[in-house]
């Protein structure tokens, strides 16, 4: 499932010896003689692909995979979909980072291939670095002292400033990527265990769309299995951080030092003031507006437009900064 | 009035086209056979400069312009000063990023130019890229991997650390710059149009006055159409977010991760509190204080002490903090 | 006391040429013919070192003190350990930033020394710079445009990735450092005077144990007169800022754009959320959680789980959102 632009792939390995990797007990062996060939997200994989699930509300999703084998804790092993290998493990996140990394066992490894290939008119400054694999379109420029890493591709008409680093990344056109932004590096993921911190293999891809704007020293996360997406005509401001496996939409503003958590979902056309925040996994309706500074724990509905930490209806802010005001009147 | 020492102008062109670009209405025509020749503010702009007005509260310096023309909203036009061609569009602002577009067409292409000139006792790091007439003072020390963009000017006796990218900006003297430092890349400003977001061009630059020290990874945008000034003696920690057309004072302190947005001035001597951030448009007084991770939402006076979000002066803050703690054991 | 793979130092400097340069009455002369050799934390200074203590907390600790002379305020002249000399001045801080300027006259210079070291299997990009005396070892991966400073020390199986710069900081074995991280440089220190903001010399390190991983873009200060410590297996996300003197222990989780202010400890296994604030000298214990955007301004005790601004016990935090809340609905 990960790019193999990106990632090189080890195996296929028999089942057992993604159970014993895994530390997991092997609950249905699945057909005779299975082989898996990688790892993949519950939704994706297919018959030769192991995926994993560690939260409940994941199992509905579970249930119509096509996987070929699941990692899944003991008491989840009947949500399984029919005829798939299931192997069991009281924590299966922290098993399947084991295999992850059995599959994936040189993530920091730079793939070799092809050669880079750049438009006859892009403009490549003689400082930069471009791994191999490298597309370049039309009048592209890549500024001094950027690191273009292996595979990645830039579209036309993008501007690529000093200082730069990209990696694991699709890019579109048009694209303006300012000072110093960090792209496509090592999601934050990891697992406790016994031995400390176990460190999730972060697999997936960054992909921007076109006419994106990145301001200075921005950093966004590629995907760790999944794609971190930032739509099309969307425009980021300095210092941001963008989480893995987020999705924003398109043409929505992102103003400075805006921090979003892994796995959000951010809907067409929402604004994100300076400071703002949101927690993982949370949803952000098209339209919506979320206030400088604000800390976002939960759903924001589409057009909803909210202030505060935590974030609320931004009437209901302005009426609660009220009654504080009025309660320390009446009590003088 | 862009510097041209950053930027390279087209034009002059005649008022219709102007209008023609700008989608604007001419409402009345100026002199017979009007050239112009250049963008400007409002309050710069001479009698071959276009200017524009968005705000109303910008009017009244409208009146004393003495721009050559101006764009406005149709019921704006009698603000306009004596004998200025007046064109009148519904959305001033995307039309003039338009108009600016016109007489500034390649504002990504560094500029050619005069080679750069050292000072005899300068040191250039071999791995660092200096464009064309780039001017560099006694003493002054630039890093491995820096990145001094075309025309910038650096005084005697800076340091400028490795992975620091300068372009539009004139640097006093003694200033220290940390490693990652991001100076002079545009402001973040997108006016809402039919396709989508419509870029401004950002024709102004970052002025640094001496003796100012700037933290690692720090990001400071250049103007709009006026300049970026941070005064002398001021010192900015790392991660810090200043936006374009912000003025700051003299030996202000502004600690690490504060978000300054667009336009805002800061008066000599304020200090700013870690993770503090303020709306764009506010005015703080010399000698104010913010405490640390409050969001700012309008004018602090000279010597004021405030906190919270929105911020109030910090006496009132930690009433209703008390108030509200109060509250809860009234309520047990 | 500095790291002399960092510093260089001048000296020794008779007791009274220290009196002079930092402005301060010799209170007491201590030993005849003293020579002053190095300055030196309080509680770490030999009998040929200078210390200072600018707060009365410090007091208890400088009378145990093995220092050779004492910096202090006219009224602590008697808190001093026997034998020492004592120097007076109304602020000793600033006068002490005085004496260190003439120990370390050029901390910006880089130290020349030794060539560097490679283990032999270490990988290190052509475009990378590494200065004198550095040491690197086995297997670890110096990426494209990263800058290593002069005597910095990396362990076995480090990954140091594009756009990185290190100085002054010695790094253990299977650290991972994203790109444009910045390690090293000086912490933000300085002290008002009469002819503006004095700045402190920063002499420390920056000791990054095994098992760390460093998130893109992140900012680790070194520290003023002792280190700044990062413990070993933890995880730093991106946009992290850690102040100078800061010590972080074991496996602690710190989440994107959290501020960590200067001299603040915090124990094995806390984890402190996205956005989270410490101001200066704050402690936290093992264990403890602190919840995104919090701002933490006291002591945060073991295994406490705190929010809010100010930060508190999570518990009271949300009785307090609800009390306001129903403040606004009873008001209706």
């Amino acid at each position: 499932m990960p790019d193999s632009r990106f990632y090189r792939r080890a195996g296929p390995f028999p089942l057992a010896d993604i159970g014993t990797r895994a530390g997991a007990t092997i609950a249905l062996p699945g057909p005779s003689g299975l082989t898996i060939a990688d790892v993949a997200p519950v939704a994706a994989a297919g018959p030769h692909d192991l995926t994993y699930v560690s939260q409940a509300d994941y199992l509905s999703v579970l249930k119509d995979s096509r996987c070929g084998a699941c990692l899944v804790k003991p008491e989840w092993a009947a949500s399984a979909p029919e005829g798939a290998a299931v192997l069991t493990a009281a924590d299966p996140r922290a098993a399947f980072a084991q295999v992850a990394a059995l599959f994936y066992p040189d993530v920091r490894d730079e793939p070799g291939g092809q050669p880079a290939q750049f438009a006859p008119d892009a403009v490549i400054a003689s400082t930069a670095h471009v791994g191999a694999g490298v597309q370049i379109g039309g009048r592209t420029r890549i500024g001094h002292n950027a690191v273009i890493g292996a595979g990645v591709i830039l579209g036309d008409d993008c501007s690529v400033s000093p200082n730069v680093t990209l990696s694991h990344c699709l890019i579109g056109s048009r694209v303006i990527i300012h000072p110093g932004v960090q792209i496509g590096q090592d999601g934050f993921g990891f697992v406790p265990a016994k031995t400390g911190l176990l460190k999730m293999p972060q697999l997936g891809r960054v992909i921007i769309g076109d006419d994106v704007e990145i301001g200075a020293n921005t950093t966004i996360d590629r995907g760790a299995l999944e794609d971190t997406v930032v739509g099309a005509g969307t425009k980021i401001d300095n210092l941001v951080q963008i989480g893995h496996n987020v999705e924003i939409g398109r043409s929505c503003i992102i103003v400075s030092q805006v921090g979003i958590s892994g796995s959000c979902r951010i809907g067409d056309g929402a604004v994100i003031g300076g400071q703002g925040g949101l927690a993982d996994h949370v949803t952000v309706g098209a339209g919506a507006q979320i206030a400088a500074k604000s800390g976002v724990m939960r759903q924001v509905g589409p057009g909803e437009v909210v202030m505060g930490y935590p974030a609320k209806p931004i009437k209901q802010f302005w009426r609660e900064i009220a009654a504080v005001s009025r309660l320390t009147k009446r009590e003088k």
